[in-house]
């Protein structure tokens, strides 16, 4: 065998048929309204773009400290202090190309061959990809949508075991939009301290929440826990720079120090320009953010609303996030033009024939649903549930 | 044990130390020449400043596909074919944040638990540190001084086994600044294709190469060879594009696929500004490219007429790159301000006290000689020898 083990686990993408099945359609001419969007619509505020204008008339397009430019570090840890409280030294910082990197480098510098680790569900696909690239082995709790998709403190304590070695956390959650209280996470930390686990809390969204209701993270808990846990988060959701790959993780010393090594020789520094540009992004005004914010919850109660008045669908009100989990379970079963419909995948494929792209809830792990983002036009979002209606009225 | 052993496997940097103390030197106001540069010390090309410029203004920071722009992929395809005379599909190609990177995944999707990899020593230090993470075990084959640091096939030959997965060949050669000829690379390509393992090519300097010699990749010794090479090239050394972060791999088929599927849930694409001016790199003229080149030959030039009359130093004369290896074991055993002189590391720390910085040998597997980079500018180079030959006469 000439590819190696680790690699040769990844699993072929679910949504890839979806994806070319819609372009395809596109390509024919077809109207296909795209509710898969994975990334804010809007465009890098223009103060940021200006920075890194700047930072290439300054020549700034050298390489950098491999986990990124002082002056960045910095300012990250002054953020958690400031809206989390939380202490960290610079060299505590890593700034990597993107989260999804900041998530590769910690698993891979925790997760042994064998290791278990707990991943609440639904979850973000990436998880349980990288965890068995690391020989890790997954093991998944199952949200209840009675608590908005939320996990209890119980079922993670139910499946701790002494190869337990990490708990994956993610609050603001993609694909729920499920926001955890701090009282939630309080008990959830609590059990984990215990165990003596460590959490990757992925708060990549921790910006994007609605209604007032607020962010806590899990470090927030206790010193202790401080110390087995992992924060990342990045500039790609909040300041929609999802292009520029510009991720960082918060760790304790030694874990910090063992990913500044490794990210040394496997891919050295982020765009040192991309670097500038969120140095800018995190020490300008939020304006532009909240107005962003203002419209992403303008959209999210138009679709609960919309979704709620077509009988046979269901919702679970999102808190944060850009994403809904639309409840399509009612229509298994049911037929649509003689076709019998088994699961989401099934949905997503008989709703791309009604020219609306939804991810199948499957690749979540959750087939009883399907996710629909609302980073796109409101418009796009009123024709695209019309289909949706029209599709539900044809199956019933 | 917190960390993987994969990643506390990752030997402390030994040039760290160096590093430190030459920046505690500047900052009490000391004057030091640092000759440990790897990367031009020429400014991007304005035409490609400006082609990033266009894509910030065109909005293009979104994500892209996560092994690069479809664009940048073809044209890198087309170089192939214009510049090798190698056929590979756009899919072959990877696109990564540095060429880093591209080896990173290129070893992280071939070395299994155990395989053995065979590098030519004097080696750039992160092929064996990433070879340790996938938990491979190097090989390591002498280059002679005599052949200007290269190795012989016979020498490869003897080093492979039953468990010889892959050989790293990196021509023209950081430290040494050795080019292999064609002739050289044909016969050791017939090894290596008999043996049936795969060649890592870092070819990342070859664009850096001085009068008149060719560039020849030994993908091109026979398609059977061919489709086990995994060939590493980027814009940063040719186009003084470091900081950007774009390398790429070409690799068979079924190697691109796996890490193609890798990449996407590791670190999704590179940065899309950096992709874009990276297209405007490749399809612009190459001017500005040999008035750099023609400046480095011109420092090499006067770097080897200088080190030669300097008596008890010595150099092997550097086709390519930027970097040339001074030969100090004439010193070894002599002393400076009465300490004794043991090897690369205390002649590195010797002469930081003299106001130079150097990167000590043992670093790349040869304690005989310490590397000076020549990408630094002339009047640098000349009081850095200046500082030099004080030091040997001191030293005599």
């Amino acid at each position: 065998m000439s590819i190696t083990r680790r690699i040769s686990s990844i699993a072929p993408s679910l949504t890839l048929a979806i994806t070319a099945k819609a372009k395809a359609l596109k390509a024919e001419g077809k109207s296909v309204i795209g509710f898969g969007a994975g990334e804010p619509d809007f465009n890098t505020p223009q103060h940021i773009i200006d920075a890194a204008k700047k930072a290439l008339d300054d020549g700034c397009t050298k390489y950098t400290p491999s986990s990124g430019l002082p002056a960045l570090r910095k300012k990250i840890a002054e953020k958690f202090k400031e809206e989390n409280n939380l202490d960290y030294d610079p060299s505590q910082i890593i700034v990597s190309s993107g989260a999804k990197h900041s998530i590769f480098n910690a698993m891979f510098a925790l997760i042994e061959e064998g290791d278990e680790v707990i991943i609440p569900s639904p979850y973000w696909l990436t998880y349980p990809e990288v965890v068995n690239v690391c020989g890790g082995k997954c093991v998944f709790v199952e949200g209840h949508k009675e608590n908005h998709f939320k996990v209890m403190p119980e079922d993670i304590k139910k499946a701790i075991t002494p190869k337990t070695k990490m708990l994956v956390f993610n609050s603001p959650s993609n694909p729920t939009g499920a926001v955890y209280t701090e009282e939630e996470i309080r008990a959830i930390g609590k059990v984990v301290e215990e165990a003596g686990i460590y959490v990757l809390s992925d708060e990549i969204y921790s910006k994007l929440i609605y209604d007032g209701v607020k962010h806590f993270s899990i470090a927030q808990v206790s010193e202790k826990l401080k110390e087995k846990t992992v924060i990342v988060n990045g500039v790609s959701k909040t300041y929609a720079m999802t292009g520029w790959r510009i991720g960082w993780l918060a760790a304790p010393k030694d874990v910090a120090k063992a990913i500044d090594s490794f990210q040394s020789h496997a891919t050295s520094n982020p765009s040192s320009i991309s670097q500038y540009a969120t140095l800018a992004a995190l020490s300008g005004s939020e304006a532009e953010l909240n107005a962003m914010r203002d419209v992403f919850n303008d959209r999210r109660k138009y679709m609960i609303s919309r979704i709620r008045a077509i009988q046979g669908l269901d919702c679970i009100e999102p808190d944060g996030a850009f994403y809904i989990m639309l409840v399509v379970k009612n229509l298994y079963g049911k037929r649509f033009n003689g076709r019998k419909i088994n699961g989401s995948m099934d949905v997503a494929d008989m709703l791309l024939e009604k020219g609306v792209a939804v991810v199948p809830g499957v690749a979540f792990g959750d087939d009883e649903c399907v996710r629909l983002s609302y980073a796109i036009s409101k418009e796009d979002i009123g024709v695209g549930l019309d289909r949706i209606e029209e599709f539900v009225k044809e199956v019933f």
